[in-house]
C-alpha cells in the first residue's frame, strides 16, 4: 500500500466519536494500552499463523486525515441536525501524527488463543483511531495464513497452489489472501497481482474454456502445446476424464518430439481419489511416469487429508474458495482491548472488562508474550504483565480453568514474542520480505508437537497468565461483581 | 476505483496463458461471449440480489497492461527456464484496449441460479482476461446484498446497521461489503471510509473501552453526553447489563436538563432478548418510552428471527461479522462460462461443457434473461438464446429437471434483465447512484411472492430455458456423450 492514499477513514465511526470525546475532555493524551488478540484459534485448530504485519505497517506509514477526509467528517450530523464534530477536533485531526509505541508478533510466527499479537501504546486518541483497521488487516490475515498451514500440513509435503481469486471477497480480499497463503505455506498462486506485488510464484495454465473453444479435445491440447510448449498442464475434464487423460498423454508424445516435456494433467471434477489412481496408472504405462497430477475443486484440508488416506495420486493440489475465504470459519473473531491506562502520576493502572458472558472477559495490564523451551522442545507460553515482570513462582495458569497449571521448567530458555515495531510513531523494526515469514512459519509449525497441528480436536499447547498476573485478574474481577452485588 | 491504476493483472495466471495461446495460433480476435452466473441461491435461498456491476465498469474503464504489468510478465519462465511470454504477445497486451460489448443486470436486479449477471462478448482474448476479476467482483458484491436483503427481511423493517468492517476480509472486503449490504437493505454503515466514497449513512456511538477508560460506568456515560450530546446511545454491558440501563438512565435525565435528547442504548452480549425486554421496561418507567434499543453480537437473519419471535425489544439491529463475511456461506461460486464462438462465417456456434457432474453442464448460446409478469404478478423468468429468438411455443423448461415445465401465460409482459453496459469498448450506460440500486432492490423484492424470500426451504420462482434453447442442449449433451460412448 506504500504511496496508496491514507486509509485513515477505514475505521468505525465509534472510534472518531470517541476520539472526539477523550479530545473535548481533554484526555486525548492520556496514555493507554491496548491488545490485539483471538479468543479460540480458528477451524476448531490448535494454533493459527500471525500474518499482516507489513500491510498493517504500510498502513501506518500513510496514516494520515487528509482535506478531504476533514471534509466530510464535518458533513457528519448528529440527531439534532448539527454537526457531530466540533471544528477544533477536526483541526486536531487534520494535524494528528501518530506517536504510538507498537509491539508485534512477527509474521509467520504461531500463536495462541489470547496471546496479543499486536500491542499498542500511547495517546488514547491514537490508539483509538487505529483500533478497526488493524484488527481488519491482522484478523483476515493471521485467518488465511493458518487456513494455509493446515492445508499444507494435510498434503505431507505436496505443494499448494492458491487458486482463490475469482471467488476471494473483493480485490484485497485475493491479493491479502494469496499472501496470506504463502506466509502459512502455500507454494505458489495463480493471482498474477499478489505475485507482481509480493513476490509469489505464480502458475497456472489453461481452463474448460480453452479446450470449448476447439472442434476436439485433441485439437485443443495440440494447440496448447504449440503456443505454450514450456508449461504444459492438460486439464483433462471437460468431457470425460479418463478419455481427456489419453488425448493429453498423445498430445504429450507429440510434444516430446518437438523436445519439450509434458509437466502433467489437470483433475478438476468427478471422484478425484479414483480418477487420479486411474489417471497415473494411463500416465504410467503411456511413457510419463514423471508426469504430475494437479487436482482441484472444492478442496480444504479435510478432503485432501481423506484423499490421502485413500491412496490418490495426486501430487500438487491446487485449491481456491475454501482456502481465499477461509470457507469453514471465514472471519478470525479477533478483538482488540484495553489493557491498562496510566493514570496521573505516571503509574500505570490495570483495567478490566466483564460483560455478561465469562469468556469475553479480557486480560489487564501491558502484557507481552515469552515462549520456553528447553532440550525437550516447547513447554509452554507465559503471557505476563510488563510492567510487574514474571513472578518469582514461575507458574502459567490457563485462563479458562484456572485449576489447569503448570511450572515452567527451571532452564528453559525464553524468548519474548512481541517486538518493537514503532517507537513514538518512529518505525524501528527492519522491513523483512515475504519469504523470511513464509520460513518462521515453516520452522515454528515444525517445532510444535505434532498433536498440536492435529486437524480434529487438537492437543492443546500449555498457554497461561504469570501467576501473578493470574492472581490481579482474579481480584479484579472480584472488585467488580461484588460492586454490583452490593 | 476511478483514477487508481489498472488492475489488468487481477487475474488468473492461466488466462494470459490462454491469452497467449490464443495470440499465437491468430485466434485472439475471434468473436466468443462468455456469462457470468451462480448455479445455486446463496444461503439455501430463494434467490439473489444482483450487485458490483459499478466497480466492475471501474475496473473496466482502468483496464490497460503498463510497464510495470508487462515487465513483470516477461520476467516469468516455464518449465524449461524460458521466458512464458513471446514478446509479440507482450507488445499486443501493452497495445490492448478493450473492444467487448458487456450486457448485465442492474445492480438490486433479483437474479436466480443459471441466469446471466453479465455477458461478455468480443474478442475471445478480451472475453478470457477479464474472467476472474469480474467474477472476483461480481461473486462478492452480490453475496452480500443478498445476505443483507435476507437480514433485513429478517427484522421487518427495523434498520439494519452493517458493523463488519473488522472482521471483513481485508481492507476492499470490508469497503465492498459495506456498499453491497447497503444495496441489499442495509440503512446505515459503521464504515466512515464507505461513508466517504460512497455517500452511505454512517452510524456509532462509543465501544466497551470508552467505559473501561473511567473510574467507573455512570462517569463514563456523563462524559460521552458532555463530550457528544447529539449521538448519545450508552454501551450499556461493559460490567452488568440491566445495572448499565439504570445508570444510562440517569445519564440520560441529566443530559435532557442540558436540552438533549438520549438517542437510545445498545446491548452487545448476554441474551438479547431477556435483556431487550428487561431493559426496555427500565427505559419506558425511567421516562425514555422514545429511547432506542440497539442490539448487536453475533446476529444474523435466523437470530434476528428467533429474537422477533420471541418478542424482543430491540429497535436496530447491529450486524457485522455475520454480513460481512457471509460468515455461513462465504462465497458465491459465481462462474464464467463460454456460450458461443462466432465461426468463420460469421455464425455463432454454441459451446458445452459436461465435466464429470450434471450439475456443472453449462447452457450453451448468446443468452438473455426475460421476466414475465402479469396482472397477478411474476409469473417465471425465461433464459433465452438472442441469436434465435424465443420458440413461439412459450414454454420454460427447468435446467435441473426437465419435467418441470410451465407455459408463459398469453399477454404476460416480458422484459430483458441484461441492459447493454459497454458496446465495442465504449460505455453506454449511465452511471446510477447507489441509492437507484438500493430502491431497485426493494422493489424487486417486494414484487417477489413472500414464500420466495422464506428463509429456509423457500418456494422457488419459477425460472427456465426457452423450450427452443432446452431441446438444442438436450442434443448437445447427448451428441457429446454418444461421441464418448463410441
Amino acid at each position: 500500500m506504500d504511496g496508496t492514499p491514507s486509509l485513515a477513514l477505514l475505521t468505525d465511526l465509534y472510534q472518531l466519536t470517541m476520539a472526539s470525546g477523550y479530545w473535548k475532555l481533554g484526555r486525548g493524551e492520556q496514555e493507554a494500552v491496548f491488545h490485539l488478540f483471538f479468543r479460540k484459534p480458528p477451524f476448531a485448530g490448535g494454533y493459527a499463523v500471525a500474518a499482516g504485519l507489513r500491510p498493517a505497517i504500510d498502513y501506518l506509514k500513510n496514516f494520515r486525515f487528509d482535506e478531504s477526509d476533514v471534509d466530510y467528517l464535518a458533513s457528519l450530523a448528529g440527531n439534532d441536525g448539527q454537526p457531530l464534530f466540533d471544528a477544533g477536533f477536526l483541526e486536531h485531526l487534520r494535524e494528528l501524527r501518530l506517536k504510538c509505541d507498537i509491539d508485534a508478533m512477527l509474521e509467520g510466527t504461531v500463536a495462541f488463543a489470547q496471546q496479543p499479537l499486536v500491542r499498542v501504546r500511547g495517546p488514547i486518541l491514537h490508539c483509538q483511531i487505529l483500533e478497526t483497521a488493524l484488527l481488519n488487516i491482522v484478523n483476515f490475515q493471521t485467518l488465511i495464513a493458518t487456513k494455509a498451514a493446515r492445508i499444507s500440513g494435510a498434503t505431507g509435503g505436496d505443494p499448494v497452489l492458491e487458486f482463490g481469486l475469482r471467488r476471494a471477497q473483493g480485490v484485497d480480499g485475493g491479493l491479502a489472501a494469496s499472501r496470506a497463503a504463502y506466509i502459512g505455506g502455500c507454494a505458489a498462486t495463480s493471482n498474477v497481482l499478489a505475485g507482481k506485488q509480493y513476490g509469489i510464484p505464480v502458475k497456472g495454465t489453461h481452463a474448460h474454456s480453452w479446450v470449448m473453444s476447439f472442434d476436439d479435445e485433441t485439437e485443443a491440447f495440440d494447440s496448447y502445446a504449440e503456443a505454450m510448449p514450456n508449461n504444459c498442464v492438460f486439464l483433462v475434464d471437460t468431457y470425460d476424464t479418463l478419455e481427456g487423460v489419453r488425448k493429453a498423454i498423445e498430445a504429450g508424445k507429440r510434444l516430446r518430439e518437438r523436445g519439450h516435456e509434458m509437466v502433467g494433467i489437470r483433475l478438476d471434477s468427478g471422484d478425484l481419489a479414483y480418477l487420479s489412481i486411474e489417471a497415473r496408472k494411463l500416465l504410467d504405462n503411456g511413457g510419463f511416469p514423471d508426469a504430475t497430477i494437479v487436482a482441484s475443486n472444492d478442496l480444504d484440508e479435510n478432503v485432501i487429508e481423506s484423499l490421502k488416506g485413500q491412496g490418490a495420486k495426486v501430487a500438487v493440489w491446487g485449491v481456491g474458495t475454501k482456502l481465499a475465504t477461509a470457507y469453514d470459519q471465514p472471519a478470525l473473531g479477533g478483538v482488540y482491548k484495553l489493557g491498562a491506562i496510566k493514570d496521573s502520576d505516571g503509574e500505570w493502572q490495570p483495567k478490566l472488562k466483564l460483560s455478561e458472558q465469562s469468556a469475553k472477559t479480557t486480560i489487564p495490564g501491558v502484557l507481552q508474550v515469552r515462549r520456553f523451551e528447553n532440550e525437550t522442545g516447547l513447554v509452554g507460553d507465559m503471557i505476563y504483565d510488563e510492567t510487574h515482570g514474571i513472578d518469582q513462582r514461575g507458574i502459567i495458569v490457563d485462563v479458562k480453568d484456572s485449576n489447569r497449571r503448570k511450572r515452567i521448567p527451571t532452564g528453559a530458555a525464553g524468548s519474548d514474542l512481541l517486538v518493537p515495531v514503532m517507537r513514538g510513531g518512529e518505525f524501528v523494526l527492519e522491513q523483512e520480505n515475504i519469504g523470511d515469514a513464509r520460513d518462521r512459519a515453516q520452522r515454528e509449525l515444525g517445532r510444535l508437537h505434532p498433536t498440536v497441528r492435529r486437524l480434529l480436536h487438537p492437543h492443546e499447547h500449555p498457554v497461561g497468565l504469570d501467576i501473578g498476573l493470574h492472581e490481579l485478574r482474579e481480584q479484579m474481577i472480584r472488585e467488580v461483581r461484588w460492586d454490583f452485588g452490593k
